[in-house]
């Protein structure tokens, strides 16, 4: 069913954009078909501060700030947050829709029996980075693209990821209740209390973010490590000065703090098991901004409260929403938030433009940008392979 | 009075010393006179914590790590955390002891009052850095030396610094309250969270901390600024890339995010009142680790609650400890804590040892590194006039 889906469209793309047509069309399979589209976006929902920031458009009253255009264009634009459950209104318009946009932040679950429902659909569009909530194999074999705005919102994480590095190796948090709860008594947080420098930070997976979290690190003068699929060349290695660890089982026991940064595929799926943590220096930090399903959730629970990790801090968690029993909300020296770091303001504005952009070449027919592909003629980006 | 305790000082010093004495004694008019010494130290009490970490030197019960070497050479050691009123353990100390040595984090106000009753008194240390709990003017009347272990906690600071500055532009608090209320709502976290990336941050003093915070976030690539006496030389200015404002009123409007890094004194006590506040921009960010006194208490109280002030963060509280109603503590958008950023272990490690290389010098006779004296001869360090 796939593949025909695909070429049916692509031979529609093709008759309706005539001669303008790029001539890759026919050979890449997947682009509009003519007339008006179906776009649905599943957003959060912002209620009362969605109108306390002109620039907050990653929410379902702003909808990414392309409403009128789209309109203007012709085409409908349903945007929700109900996202879950058989009667749910994201359900209702899976069976026509042919474009949707989703996000991490917010994550509707595309799953193989949504994908199969979805006769109309051709595009999915991630608004961010991160396109797990997305059952890729089956979005391949039916032939779908996804893509998403590489690259929007990677400083965002980055940033926030040195922020929680500091606020777990300075043992922030217990130093602000003190202050809410009208207490002072330095020795209580002093006494685990550490500077940056001089510590070793590895971090699991050095692509775009840990890249510039690496960036970020190096005057801080710390020892740092990275593993990944690939060695960085020479020059950028140096440069950034971190040394590559081939094995990272190798790499982790020496690590002070462990930073993941690896996109969630089915070989990084609970990989911080109890084996793994257990390999870990006793005392170690754990920063996770990468995905939930990355850790063991009970393993990382016990770790803490044995004190084998002696903080964890991310905003990633599985399943998202975080329900309110999520045992991580009430594990001790964790420093987390809700899903959080991607969706700064800056980061809003970046992703709502890059999925214009895309939703403009889709029109037109026009490939996109290569590195936003997650999915494109039935084959999986080479990090969710 | 003063001189002649000095001159006194520098007699018997010469005498005990003989020919060993460096020829620059009579010169300092400063040094130790011969026998055993009473030395105080007045650092926070750490009661179970003392035990947890054999690094915790900083507090009362570890004493910095330099009992049995104080004591082994004859000397004897008080240390006490009872510093305040009439009737503290300090108060019965002050008529005898030679050294007092303190703590910002925890801090013996040395006042005029009590350099005057302290008849035998030579050397304050400070075991870390700022030492304006210490009467200064009284203290260079009185020919005391003051000196603290210049260096020992900048790096301590600046990182801390950095990490506040995270934790405001990113919002970090009201997600990590939503974690532990059971609450997911990531819209009332984005509508006011930004990256650091792009933004004005301007420090206010670019001494060795202001100068270790603008190398750390050089990478940031944010607009950086620094108001100082003076201008840093041009290379040192081009490799940290910050930009110099000579005018500080010139500057504060410019800035998204103001770092105080300057010292109490007598020019920037309340230095920021409500009429400074009222010409920053509206939703600026401040951090301020220098010292609390710097503010007007209530003034950033009423911008923090009004917005003018979006995020306030910072170790110092004017007095130590704040006392259980002090206003800071119940303020929006704070995000304080106790006086913790110069006082990591291995900032402790750091004035522990500097601390005990200028008892060593002082019992020899001999010159502590000349960045460290704060006041020396009579009078006050550049910083502090």
């Amino acid at each position: 069913m796939a593949m025909k889906r695909a070429a049916a469209t692509a031979v529609r793309a093709l008759t309706s954009s005539g001669n303008q047509a790029p001539s890759s069309v026919l050979a890449r399979g997947l682009h509009a078909s003519p007339g008006s589209k179906k776009i649905v976006g599943v957003f959060y929902k912002a209620n009362e501060y969605a109108s306390m920031n002109p620039n907050f458009v990653g929410c379902v009253e702003n909808a990414l700030g392309i409403r009128e255009w789209l309109e203007s264009q012709g085409h409908e634009y349903i945007v929700t947050p109900d996202k879950e459950g058989p009667a749910c209104e994201l359900e209702k318009h899976i069976p026509d829709l042919h474009v949707l946009i989703t996000t991490p932040f917010h994550p509707a679950y595309v799953t193989a029996e949504r994908i199969k429902k979805a006769k109309n659909l051709q595009l999915l569009l991630t608004a961010g980075i991160g396109s797990d909530h997305i059952d890729l194999k089956a979005a391949a074999d039916a032939g779908l693209t996804v893509a998403e705005v590489t690259g929007s919102n990677v400083v965002s994480v980055a940033e926030d990821e040195l922020m929680r590095i500091l606020i777990l190796v300075r043992n922030f948090l217990p130093g602000y209740h003190q202050v809410i709860n009208g207490d002072w008594n330095v020795a209580a947080i002093a006494y685990r209390a550490y500077d940056l420098e001089g510590k070793t930070v590895g971090t699991v997976g050095a692509g775009r973010i840990g890249r510039l979290l690496l960036q970020r690190l190096k005057p801080f003068n710390c020892n740092l490590l990275y593993h990944d699929r690939i060695k960085m060349d020479p020059e950028l290695e140096s440069q950034i000065g971190a040394k590559f660890e081939e094995d990272l089982d190798k790499m982790l026991p020496k690590c002070d703090i462990i930073v993941i940064n690896t996109p969630l595929t089915e070989k990084t799926k609970g990989m911080f098991d109890k084996e793994k943590i257990a390999k870990l220096k006793k005392g170690v930090l754990i920063v996770n901004n990468a995905r939930g399903a990355i850790m063991d959730t009970q393993a990382v629970v016990d770790a803490c409260s044995s004190g084998h990790i002696a903080g964890y801090s991310g905003d990633v968690w599985y399943p998202q929403p975080a329900p309110k029993d999520h045992p991580w909300r009430y594990m001790p020296n964790q420093a987390m938030t809700p899903h959080i770091s991607g969706t700064t303001i800056d980061a809003q504005l970046r992703y709502a433009a890059g999925v214009k952009d895309m939703l403009e070449r889709y029109f037109k027919g026009e490939d996109f940008p290569s590195q936003h592909y997650i999915v494109k003629d039935g084959e999986l980006a080479s990090q969710y392979r």
